[in-house]
């Protein structure tokens, strides 16, 4: 926390975020190149991410456990494009207790297959299906450029694995998980997205489907914010998984994984932020209010603080930080809880004290338009239409704002300054040397093709061949 | 699941526990040795007890947040003892992104390096003290000799890491958390423990004291289940973690950590399960009831599940699994619950269906004694109670059981009869060389003195020196 002003948002985005992430003190470089400490911040909100996630795979039937940590070196390459695409990015234990060990092993990048491995010993006949598992952890993924949050060696994720007797309920299971991202994406965090396919070169590694939601953040570009897998029987077969039908024919699996990742922290700052810090989703924010008591003597100070308590204590259902810190201006307060992102403040002075009101200010609409004066009784339900409220204004205000940045270019001119600001949607014929050309000439790559589509059909925005479906195209994280 | 019987607990207590482990799918072994797979089950209840633990932590006052899996090797040898108890259980990194690294990376075996070295960045004023935070993750050790749950390579725990202005703080800090791991072993596991700090050749490698709770195993053995240490100045030195104080002198920090890990449910299934299987505390259980719907053809099976599913909604507020398998029998699925250790069986047939009642079953009963009729009508306060009951039960039993099997014995031979069977309450001079000599005639450790001590003194139980404490002694895990 300080007094310091941030860097300026539309100036310099990248450095208002990396200012940001240290400030709000979400997170912190660790001493390994690469690795990131979250702070108990930045923890909080993930802990809300969790649960806002993790209760919606239970009501879905899903379990969680937890897989080692360790691979064997000589899994990772059981699956051919899965160790194509994971290879380079591995960390290797070759020493354990003091000696050398016969085989190297690997941090697990991903845990198809350790899971794969024990998915084929645990899995008999058909009773065992569908086998729904999921998992909180950490994995490791040897980056060379990394962003706190955004990209790190170590993430924090959790990632789903799940075996089914059909390839229809495989893909039934990989579309549900996407719409429960995209649900969590719009109604906890308040980030719009798009559902869609990956194109067969920006999919899994291993994976004959990847489904992902896409997000614009605040300067334009694309971030892809959870996807799901369908994996066919690439890692059925690699791994040997397979059950007896009801016919007792040996049969192989067909499976599934999906995950959501720390990222997802960065999304929610780039997509709400603005100039004077983070805006965090009231659904989500580890403080959902914060209570400002102001006084300017000993005498006003002991109405105030009493006045400040009976409101927190009114306030139970919520999460309220009533900041009490000596020493710092009610200014201070304010600037310093507006740049963490609380979404909405209670000011309470000796005025409010002798009217029975306070003062609520609005995270997301600064200065005078965002307050409002109300009364202490009855207060838990004016918080709860105003944080209501505020979860409503910032979906809709990053709705419009990826509708005014989304084109859908006339030309492969027009289609090149349509990346330069946001996203394009456009045909695509499919092919992947337009997608190859493309990324080349723009630095745009293909983010997904949605699931909705228009009707009729086009001509390829690169190459000018018939096309059956659009797609978005922007530059990524 | 199977119809094969246990190994018996009487006659092989380690069988019988490594079996349970496996059959009541807990936990698996991985294909790393040493390593496990924590399953569902297990998982669930390992859920269950982060619920009970971290709630205590927040309520007073900590925070969580996460640090990073991978350390400096540099980092491990900035403290002399820290050092020298891990070095011979680090598994290394050597290599990253397919390069061999400049300096050797290790998994941690725990994280008071690392957080020393955040805090050092962190602390500026005695205003950013006490800073109490906590962490839920996955550790490694290098370890020879392993048993599921009780000693794994990698192991799931949390480790709390606080930092204070004073000695009188870090100790009385110390004492809080193994306070609340004690309420948390007798309130929710239903595991007595004795709470007492360690001697010095058992301390924590760093720690000026240790804490512990140690409980009996239902085979007479100990097994440490939590500790909290007091690290005095020893890594604030080490790191420089320092704070300016009120009169603006540069001082060093206090220091404390403290851990529970999945090692405790070892614990919960030594202390609890009896010759048929599990028996999970009620507080902690995955499943608290499960519903056995029992019928012989279509017409009482169509009313016999509307009466379950009836009774399963009247439960609500519990954890409640309805065992709608077909193709077992009810007996199958009452001798794999009873295994699995679910505290509480609801038996619904025809007949009770015809006179509004259920059957409840006891696991900790096991026969008739554990059976009783109650109505359906208001059966969520039936079970309400009967668990409670239960809770009791598995507390009173077990702090019975170590008390029959607590010793205070005459003589040193009687003491070595003593720790054959259980705990030995002994007078100690304080001596190493004497605790040294118990471990390598009788096998059994020095386990803890007790925080409440008996007045007066007495004579060493191994040398006769007069001695002023008792402390316990034990064979253990």
């Amino acid at each position: 926390m300080s007094d310091q002003k941030i860097p300026s948002r539309s100036e310099d985005f990248s450095e208002w975020y990396n200012t940001l992430v240290l400030r709000a003190e979400l997170a912190d470089y660790a001493p390994v190149r690469g690795c990131m400490i979250v702070r108990p911040y930045g923890w909080a909100l993930w802990e809300n991410i969790q649960k806002a996630l993790d209760s919606r795979f239970k009501a879905t039937g899903h379990v969680n456990a937890q897989f080692p940590l360790l691979i064997p070196q000589s899994f990772i390459e059981k699956e051919k494009s899965h160790v194509e695409g994971f290879s380079p990015e591995l960390a290797v234990v070759t020493h354990g207790g003091g000696e050398k060990l016969e085989e190297p092993l690997v941090i697990r990048p991903t845990s198809e297959t350790i899971i794969g491995h024990s998915y084929a010993r645990w899995i008999q006949s058909y009773r065992d299906l569908p086998l729904l598992i999921n998992q909180w952890n950490n994995v490791l993924r040897w980056e060379l450029r990394t962003k706190l949050f955004l990209r790190t060696l170590e993430f924090f994720w959790q990632e789903g694995h799940t075996a089914h007797v059909t390839a229809e309920e495989a893909e039934a299971e990989t579309l549900q998980m996407i719409d429960i991202y995209r649900d969590f994406a719009v109604n906890e965090a308040a980030v719009p997205v798009i559902v869609g396919r990956k194109s067969a070169s920006e999919r899994f590694a291993g994976a004959d489907e990847t489904y992902t939601i896409e997000a614009m953040m605040g300067d334009g570009k694309a971030l892809q914010s959870g996807t799901s897998h369908n994996l066919g029987q690439n890692f059925a077969k690699a791994f040997e998984i397979r059950y007896l039908d009801r016919n007792g024919v040996l049969q192989h699996c067909w499976t599934t994984s999906w995950g959501v990742s720390t990222r997802f922290i960065g999304a929610i700052i780039m997509v709400h932020g603005d100039e004077q810090g983070l805006i965090l989703p009231p659904r989500l924010a580890p403080w959902q209010v914060v209570i400002v008591p102001i006084y300017k003597n000993d005498e006003e100070k002991a109405a105030v603080l009493e006045a400040a308590r009976r409101v927190r204590a009114e306030l139970g259902a919520f999460r309220v930080m009533l900041d009490e810190r000596e020493g710092s201006s009610p200014g201070f307060k304010f600037n310093d809880w507006e740049m963490r992102g609380v979404p909405l403040r209670i000011e309470i002075g000796p005025k409010d004290v002798a009217k029975g009101t306070v003062v609520l200010a609005r995270r997301d609409q600064p200065g005078r338009e965002g307050k409002s004066f109300v009364p202490q009784e009855g207060i838990a339900a004016a918080v709860d239409r105003m944080l209501a409220a505020i979860q409503k204004a910032l979906y809709e205000r990053a709705l419009a704002f990826r509708e005014a940045r989304t084109a859908d270019p006339a030309d492969y001119a027009e289609f090149k300054s349509a990346v330069e600001r946001g996203f394009a949607f456009s045909y695509w014929c499919g092919d992947a040397g337009c997608e190859k050309r493309i990324k080349e000439e723009t630095k745009a790559t293909l983010r997904c093709i949605p699931l909705e589509q228009p009707s009729g059909g086009g001509r390829c925005i690169c190459c000018g061949a018939p096309a059956g479906e659009k797609a978005y195209f922007a530059k990524a994280y």
